[in-house]
């Protein structure tokens, strides 16, 4: 079948992109001395997290426990839930996993630490822990220092854990690529400061987790970083483009669309809107809307409804007609993938499979 | 089982609730004279459906085949597709559902009707349609007057096909009280032409079909309307709220979530995130956010990542402790809703059961 018998709106996935960009971010990684352990929040899909892993992935990361119960039922392993867990129930299933497979966890609170431990130790599992300290993007994590010294000792007192090392996101290295290189040499600071108290408390840190897609080009540049978690990068997006970290040829999820109605002036309509792409806006470039349009990037998706795209076609040169097909590039493909319960796979133009994007949904 | 214990981030909806809004709604329309056909796609469940035919329905709107299926296969009938079908796929399956329910579908181009009434016809079944004139929103819908004349001829031409009505959509009438007034009564002037078209050329219009939840009140003030198709009012939302057209106590939908996490001065962070409750922007009032805490409305929700809310906890009252359990009155429940493949049942804070949020998804 060819992509444009599909029937729409559809996720597709263009299966060369994707090979190169696992092989470009695999030796990116290689080349900087970095670890590599892709976030699979982009794609969900335990086919392409195995190939993560083939290409040389030290592990693999998820954000939620019914993400990692999805990749651990594939028969994957080493997974690091980049996420301070709490509460009872989920808390129980994260403790089952440690049982079958390596489980990692971030935390920053001594609460979510003993809660974890408690969890563990019932069902005599040892869940490894990452210290999360903010390197400057002020969501999750303690300061880099002394604080984040006890928090680390408390673990290592606590049954059924075993302290690991240290984890930070970099999701403020963002931007032109001189406001990326600037932004993670202050990072590199904070990194080191918390390595530094760490040293003094002389406790050993074995794993130094970090990173992002924008920032993964200057990983190199943060001493002490064992390893990153990029996710984006597998698929790319708008976001990613604009900041000059990929091309538009990079970007490998995109989704193909119909126009149902021209009928307004100025006006086509097609059928992705936002329970498709996703209602993100464009965090990154000159320019706003919702996804570009392949064909005519001339007419900006300027609105989206739940399941209406508004093209502005006033300045296009493409004449737009009803049943034509169309291909959106997502401005952030993380949030459009999870509205899709399929993937479809393309080579060549040809839809040669699809892929179920199984861990779509699991928020707990 | 009590709301607080449920594993987070969780969709519930509070059943008294839900049958006020119910009978509120349903007390509107006969109190106007007017048809009720509520857009499923707020819920996307049979359950819920089913409720709104016991409380007098005319029939069921969906946007795309796939919720149509959903509504079908739980033995619900009378369904409008509000919405311009193209591609074979669908539309065989559109076809096939024809031969056993009876379906209705919207369109505004003869494309549309051609590929529609071709797919009928070859499975011999018959498709009732409407044709979608544009009374001010300008997403979909010819204009008023001879051109949705002749389109409604040349579908009384084509097999498979049957000729009923008119359908626009009033996304347009938005905002305050008076400003809904006022855009109805504009809205008024656009239905009377579109129907003194079909008057003058003795073409019988069966069903004309209009509305949506903040424009229910004024339904009554558009002459010659015979059914609305509001779909918020089964649960409401802060968007409802902030108009003016529910109070807070009627959002029957909320997201149960829990803080993980207050290391960062002046932040709290809930695990609900867009991949939780979307990233849609709040559209009314004088408020920003991306929803509201219950049980801290001084503590706006500023920012969402996938997985995070952030809470700015710099002017609260409220002190945030990791694993507290807080509510969330999304702002856009259509696209909150479609997040979740389950929603919990709550009456008077007691877990009551769920049900599966079985159209989600259904996107084709």
């Amino acid at each position: 079948m060819r992509l444009e018998e599909l029937s729409t709106p559809a996720l597709t996935v263009d299966l060369d992109t994707l090979h190169r960009n696992l092989e470009a971010m695999a030796s990116l990684c290689r080349r900087q001395g970095v670890g590599l352990r892709p976030h699979t929040k982009t794609h969900k899909t335990p086919e392409v997290a195995r190939q993560q892993l083939e290409h040389g992935a030290v592990g693999l990361t998820v954000a939620k426990v019914g993400e990692a119960e999805v990749m651990a039922l594939a028969g994957l392993d080493k997974i690091l839930v980049a996420y301070p867990i709490y509460g009872a129930e989920k808390l129980k299933r994260l403790a089952a996993l440690a049982r079958r497979v390596e489980i990692l966890v971030s935390l920053d609170a001594e609460a979510t630490a003993v809660e974890l431990s408690s969890a563990a130790a019932s069902q005599s599992a040892t869940v490894g822990v990452l210290v999360e300290f903010d390197s400057g993007f002020h969501r999750c994590g303690i300061r880099p220092g002394p604080e984040a010294v006890r928090l680390a000792e408390k673990i290592r007192q606590l049954p059924g854990l075993a302290f690991r090392g240290l984890m930070t996101y970099f999701g403020h290295v963002w931007g032109t690529s001189d406001d990326r290189r600037r932004e993670a040499d202050q990072t590199a600071e904070e990194v080191a400061k918390a390595l530094k108290a760490f040293e003094e408390a002389r406790l050993p840190v074995k794993i130094v987790s970090g990173g992002s897609t924008p920032s993964a080009e200057f990983a190199g540049r943060v001493k002490g970083l064992t390893e990153i978690r990029p996710g984006t990068y597998v698929y790319n997006d708008l976001n990613t483009h604009y900041q000059g970290a990929c091309s538009l040829e990079d970007c490998a999820a995109r989704v193909v669309t119909t126009v149902v109605s021209t009928a307004v002036p100025g006006r086509a309509i097609i059928d992705a809107g936002s329970k498709t792409l996703s209602s993100d806006p464009l965090r990154a470039g000159p320019s706003s809307g919702y996804g570009l349009v392949v064909e005519a990037p001339d007419a900006p998706l300027i609105k989206l409804n739940e399941e209406h795209g508004y093209l502005d076609v006033t300045k296009s040169s493409h004449r737009f007609r009803v049943g034509e097909v169309l291909t959106v590039i997502p401005n952030h493909v993380c949030t459009c993938v999870n509205m899709h319960d399929e993937a479809f796979l393309l080579r060549g133009g040809e839809v040669e499979g699809s892929w179920r994007v199984a861990a779509r949904g699991k928020i707990r």
